[in-house]
């Protein structure tokens, strides 16, 4: 089997064009038909942002065609005992 | 035809429990089945909140049955001329 390109992009703290400009990278791959962008916590809003700039002003044919939410366990902070709990969202997206 | 029920909540500034308490009470009523939470900017990512909370924590039963994305047009900030585009969300649960 060829190598397979890479399907998930994991959306952080870096300024949204940065996960954009990976996206159309994937994409201008030529056999990149479907990626999924995960983020959690704050980042959640960076993940829409990024799915909305990349259709909107980049990629005309680009399709939200799933949308999942859920919720993380995360281990304790230093210093702190119990585990916190943290939204999820995975957007994924296709041309 | 009987009132309408609220169906639509906004999700704003206010800590998630407010938006879950809303959710819960409006879902009490007894002939709410369906309610849509709408936000935009950081306040997407405290809709995904509420509505892990509710469906985790308060309301078993409760299902996400659709979720949307897209962009808002914000009017100018004072002294500004450029109006500001906002990713918005739209997270519609049932029970």
């Amino acid at each position: 089997m060829a190598e397979k390109p890479q399907d998930v992009i994991f959306v952080g703290n870096k300024p949204p064009m940065s996960y954009v400009l990976a996206i159309i990278t994937a994409f201008s791959s030529g056999n990149q038909k479907e990626i999924t962008l995960k983020a959690r916590g704050q980042a959640i809003t960076t993940a829409v942002d990024v799915a909305e700039i990349a259709r909107s002003r980049f990629i005309k044919d680009l399709k939200v065609t799933k949308i999942e939410i859920g919720t993380a366990e995360m281990p304790p902070r230093e210093g702190e005992t119990k585990s916190r709990m943290v939204s999820t969202i995975e957007i994924t997206i296709s041309k």
